[in-house]
């Protein structure tokens, strides 16, 4: 049952914020519900980058009404003259009275200067109501405003015994249509999808997000050291999304020539004959990729973890056994010798994805 | 919040059976209540085959205030003569005129002729209520009775890449405290405990139940197809509990001797050189070994899974990843070729176990 208190309404603003997930490319995203005298006057949800904050829309919805009105807002009103002018002078020239704010903006440029701003204009400032969900429905843009570097959620999906095939490499289906479905889902969420070659040339996969509405298509980024990747895959000719192959220095410069005459962006990562992990995440950061899903497979996954790059992993196993010790597994790498190294995942929740087992956790090597 | 109604009743009786489970051997756990006027009057549990039955302890209990009384019982009262005269005429006798029943009783010897009987006398009897957790909570017993073959739960603990070690066979500790103690539980709720010889000689395991409390030790069974158990193993010195060892037909008959001179049973299962699974399970039966907790290793459970014997699966997963290859997985054996015919789990759930993960099913492929 709901109860009518502060939380209320705040549930409202993160609600407004959470389904815009996936659209503020490296902005956050944000909710805003003005309140005045037991009614709702005006709500808002930033939509997409370079576009009016939630606090503006939400002020425009209440008019004049926004005098003496509560703010609730999921995020910090930004107090510097960005791509918009700054929310915090526009809820002071509205004359709200009062602002309730989940969660200060980590943005070097705001980090408490909003609601300081807003308390220097004898604004009531409440900081903090339901803060964790703010902060955890803004994890990747809160990595990324502070590092400059992508935030990577591993996605996998394996057999209860941990592989991603059989032993013959078949690998239709592993889990059923809700993982699907949310796999496609937090694809929307991100703004790059990455693979290994491997992927690409066992699977010729598409890498677009197709749900059963319309959908945003990240960008598709494969690792690919020897650019090995075939003129005519999926990834290549289906130009419904930007493709950013990353490449080693020795890589021919023949084959990049015509990738990029196909409409593939190369980028050198490294000066090795690997594309080396920590800089391609430099420079996807450069090129404002601030999340990235991660789908393997083993091979990359494995590099990607050992190198502590994967920020949060999201692993679907479905109801079943197939054995086969050479049968391909969700992390190929050499492994550790002492159990008590293994990387732990921490903050572990678990849950049903229709039939299938959806685990979630953050790995405890990774490199904020 | 309890309502006061007929479950109220029965959730106590369920309570009392279920805390009971593990120490009635190959008998069924029951748990009855008896309420009359709006008091309990009477409560009883079976605890221990040969002795008295729930019915009788709580009526018993309750004395002539049986008279007139409603009785709930977890099971069927049963209607034949076994090691205790019939409780339906015992109930029968005290002259109660209600009995609620969860769940028939899949005896051969009763299946529904207690409730018949009690109904020729004019007692009102209401079957089915809670049923299925009577069921479920019977489940090894059910198996047993109607097949006398025992009821097979297969325990793993491993890390979410499904390795139960590292590539270097370091295994301490891949599950925490919880987990552990989850499964010195399920110890004590089998009636055997099995695991390969090669468990016994990389670890040297006890495979005895140890908990805060006292608790019941099942029997030790080993599958040794060779007879390689060594005489100073622990589960051979360690007199504490009964051990088993399964042996194929081959195997060196002074070996056999000099175990057998040390107290431990030696069983030959099938006439080829390797242990007939099949051929064991159907000698544990006859032993009146009703349950058996499988605890590896790999090659073990992944030869059980393939012959369809086991009727559970409990899988802890530790939070963590580990890696390699070659590190030892959950199930060792060829497995399949297609995903598509990979053993399904029937009934998944998902709970935590402190900070492990422990995900429980049935076997799609197990034989009834």
């Amino acid at each position: 049952m709901d109860i009518l208190n502060d939380e209320y309404y705040m549930n409202l603003a993160l609600e407004l914020a959470r389904k815009a997930q996936g659209q503020t490319g490296i902005n956050p995203v944000v909710g805003c519900v003005i309140v005045r005298e037991g009614r709702i006057v005006g709500v808002g949800t930033h939509l997409k980058r370079g576009t009016g904050h939630a606090e503006v829309h939400a002020l425009r919805m209440a008019g004049e009404e926004a005098e003496g009105a509560t703010a609730y807002v999921t995020l910090e009103p930004c107090s510097h003259y960005g791509k918009t002018p700054p929310c915090c002078e526009r809820l002071i020239e509205a004359k709200v009275r009062r602002v309730v704010v989940a969660a200060q903006d980590p943005n070097p440029l705001v980090a408490g200067r909003g609601i300081a701003r807003l308390r220097e204009e004898g604004i009531d400032v409440t900081v903090g109501l339901l803060g964790e969900q703010s902060t955890l429905m803004n994890e990747k843009f809160n990595k990324y405003i502070t590092t400059k570097l992508p935030f990577v959620t591993l996605k996998t999906a394996s057999t209860l015994d941990g592989k991603i095939a059989s032993r013959t490499g078949d690998s239709r289906w592993v889990t059923g249509a809700a993982a699907r479905e949310q796999v496609h889902t937090l694809r929307h969420q991100h703004e790059g999808i990455m693979v290994g070659i491997g992927t690409v040339l066992a699977d010729d996969p598409q890498l677009t997000t197709r749900a059963s509405v319309d959908a945003i298509d990240p960008v598709r980024i494969i690792v690919d050291s020897r650019l090995r990747l075939p003129l005519e895959a999926r990834v290549v000719t289906d130009r419904s999304a930007r493709t950013v192959v990353l490449a080693a220095e020795s890589a021919d410069p023949d084959k990049r020539r015509a990738l990029e005459a196909a409409g593939v962006e190369v980028v050198i990562c490294g000066s090795g004959g690997q594309v080396d992990l920590p800089e391609a995440m430099k420079k996807l950061g450069e090129m404002e990729i601030g999340s990235i899903l991660l789908e393997g497979g083993g091979k990359l996954n494995g590099a990607m973890l050992e190198a502590g790059l994967i920020d949060k992993i999201v692993l679907y196993y479905a109801a079943k056994i197939i054995g086969g010790q050479e049968a391909p597994g969700t992390f190929t790498f050499e492994g550790f010798e002492r159990m008590a190294d293994a990387v732990r995942l921490e903050r572990v929740s678990v849950e049903m994805a229709g039939e299938d087992i959806c685990v979630t956790g953050y790995p405890a090597n990774r490199k904020q």
